[in-house]
């Protein structure tokens, strides 16, 4: 289909390389439609469209449970499955490219496990808390089950997420495998504190450490403030119960913290005066930085964004209107800003944020951007409630090094060629 | 195990039989838990917590798309499929029951179908805009990605949900027949408007007709202020395109009004002067009203309410402590406050919303309660930003007749038996 491409009005430029205000998409001349080229009468009546075959019988029954059209069958988690050698390990990411909005659908959000994903009994499942309490206590999901729950939609990204931007080199992958262990639900469970009060939490206690129920015993520790603060047992996953690979029938949601501290299939919380130390916090997890010296215990996801459409999934189909949108989040807080710059950062506007701006959660951004045909560097960069701005790779490695691994939370660049091909550069 | 029954404190009471201030589930002594009858170690060391075949070896790599845990296989929507003799006409609904928080998951939203499911191929669906407009145009999914996107979290509820609860006697279904055709999402696509202004429409327009592309053929008619207001052409659902059963690729979405409106795979927006006076809003989605007249184009679903938990699929273990919890919602707006009896209406508290509460979506409402073991007769009462206060089925009979079947938004009352076992009455 032939597209008109109408130049935007001087008014409505936001910066340089073709971006718009925010506001003013159709002003700009949205013309992408048209009835030219489809055969139809020239009074476009209904006649003209195909009776499809679809149209022309009756289909089966709705499914008990939906699952998405064939048509959409690429649209699925992947990862590097077994990468380690073991077909248990792995991860399987959401593919943001082909996604909007804010919520992650249960079946794509993205999963990270060490020894597969268990097949818990929920009958025989059990949650202990002990350790430095005045007594301690055992539940199962019926009792849990009357104990007051809260709802909250937050992020969940792995620490490990984006881990290829510190390579030396531009990795030449998309979205879902740069950054989508990152994921977003409206979580249900019961807040810890409730939990920890009933068992009566002795002053001696400082950190919690989590224990999972899958064969891999995932251990983590936690600073007791932040279980006191908003920690959640987390029981449901936008509205059902969570996911097999989410950690059902229950885990640990720390808003904000890395995901490998919000410990799946949870099964023991023990009360201590300091953290474990524990195999996943000492030979994972923790960041190198330039002197060679470790950190431990890198908990806040920092402010972050990224542009999920266009990616290097998708190819542009001709210059033209298009709406450049991403997602932003930080777990210090809420999103309060979203620049977008097609220069390569050289000049930058200001993106819509979808409302409600919600904190601790993913925030969609989204832009019109009005594509000359000519290359194009993208970035987006994300402002925090804290005042913490998104920064460049290159400050990011000035301060890091390039090992740190972790929390790669810097600029992401997507490149635009003559002809629509999208890749990751640095710049 | 045994349940400890603590009477509540006489500060911490709301109201009669039992209810509790919102802000006081702990304070009442919420104690359900204990370490006792677990056979477990008197210094309650994890020692004592069984090791279960899950902990004792590797499992499957998780799975490209994920589904529900085989112990949620009951977790399903239901409905009369075939009730008219044809197993292509049917109903599924949604487990309230089993759900909580207010977003429902895709698999299980609600689904109204005429003729089955249809299997569309995306790169064949065409959407026509004509009729009264000053150039017709016609979409491909590819052209409309190209536009601006905007998303809602909105509630959808069928004008046929609930249609029992005008029945003689109270039928003796839970809440998943009675009320399960209501469902919530993060829906994501294009206004109309946008659409529209691209046509042009001419003066004389005052209603579409929105046409879809399964076998029967639905169509209805709206009026053109609702459409340039807040409608939607909606292309995706908790951020994945839509569900098969709820119109995919693409399906009209107005907010607020009853869901057969909401045309599903729609193909084709005719601009006109006048309302079609289709088939399925003459023959169907009309209101019987005592003197024999029908009323027609009962558009907006009216503020409503229903306790999810406890609920006659759930029957209550014991007495002491729960937290009542339900579902609200307002086609006319923001619902304002949820009221809970327990003692069938004598005596109302007032019920926490969870935050923050959304413009035409489900809005979560819970209350801690106090259950003697006693006969309780639980209700519900929404009231919403107009001031609409949701009617007792007695006045709403007075009103309407037991004949209107849609937009049967009364009161409903589950009576709990000494036992526990929870049944539907009218009271």
């Amino acid at each position: 289909m032939k597209q008109p491409h109408p130049k935007p009005a001087g008014e409505d430029r936001a910066a340089g390389n073709g971006l718009l205000d925010r506001r003013m998409f159709l002003r700009a001349g949205a013309a992408v439609a048209s009835i030219m080229g489809y055969g139809l009468a020239s009074e476009a009546d209904a006649a003209g469209l195909p009776i499809e075959p679809w149209m022309q019988k009756p289909a089966d029954p709705a499914k008990p449970y939906d699952t998405p059209s064939r048509f959409e069958a690429e649209v699925v988690r992947r990862g590097d499955v077994g990468n380690s050698g073991f077909k248990e390990v792995g991860t399987v990411r959401t593919p943001h490219h082909a996604l909007t909005g804010t919520i992650t659908p249960n079946g794509l959000h993205y999963t990270r496990y060490h020894t597969g994903v268990p097949d818990i009994d929920p009958e025989r499942h059990r949650l202990l808390i002990h350790g430095l309490v005045k007594r301690p206590l055992l539940f199962t999901l019926d009792t849990l089950s009357r104990y007051p729950m809260e709802s909250h939609i937050y992020f969940l990204e792995c620490g490990g997420n984006s881990e290829m931007i510190y390579d030396e080199k531009p990795a030449q992958v998309g979205v879902q495998r740069l950054h989508g262990q990152v994921s977003c639900s409206e979580w249900t469970g019961i807040k810890l504190s409730v939990l920890l009060e009933e068992a009566g939490v002795d002053p001696g206690a400082k950190w919690i450490f989590g224990e999972g129920a899958d064969a891999s015993g995932m251990t983590r520790s936690v600073p007791l403030d932040k279980i006191m603060d908003n920690a959640m047992l987390a029981l449901y996953q936008n509205g059902e119960r969570l996911m097999p690979s989410n950690g059902y029938p229950m885990r640990l949601f720390l808003p904000g913290f890395e995901g490998n501290m919000n410990v799946k299939y949870l099964r023991r919380i023990k009360l201590l005066d300091s953290p474990t130390m524990s195999r996943d916090e000492t030979s994972r997890y923790t960041m190198m930085r330039p002197g060679g010296v470790s950190t431990q215990f890198n908990k806040v996801m920092e402010a972050k964004s990224v542009i999920t459409q266009p990616a290097p999934e998708l190819t542009m189909k001709g210059p033209g209107l298009y709406q450049i949108s991403g997602l932003a989040w930080s777990g210090y807080g809420k999103i309060t800003r979203v620049e977008v710059s097609t220069d390569g950062g050289k000049s930058w506007a200001e993106a819509d944020l979808q409302k409600p701006v919600r904190t601790l959660a993913l925030t969609r951004f989204r832009i019109p951007w009005h594509w000359d045909g000519g290359p194009a560097l993208l970035q987006s960069r994300a402002t925090d409630n804290t005042g913490y701005v998104q920064w460049t790779r290159a400050a990011m490695i000035e301060k890091r090094g390039r090992w740190a691994n972790y929390h790669g939370n810097c600029i992401t660049t997507w490149a635009v060629a003559p002809g629509g091909k999208v890749t990751h550069v640095y710049a």
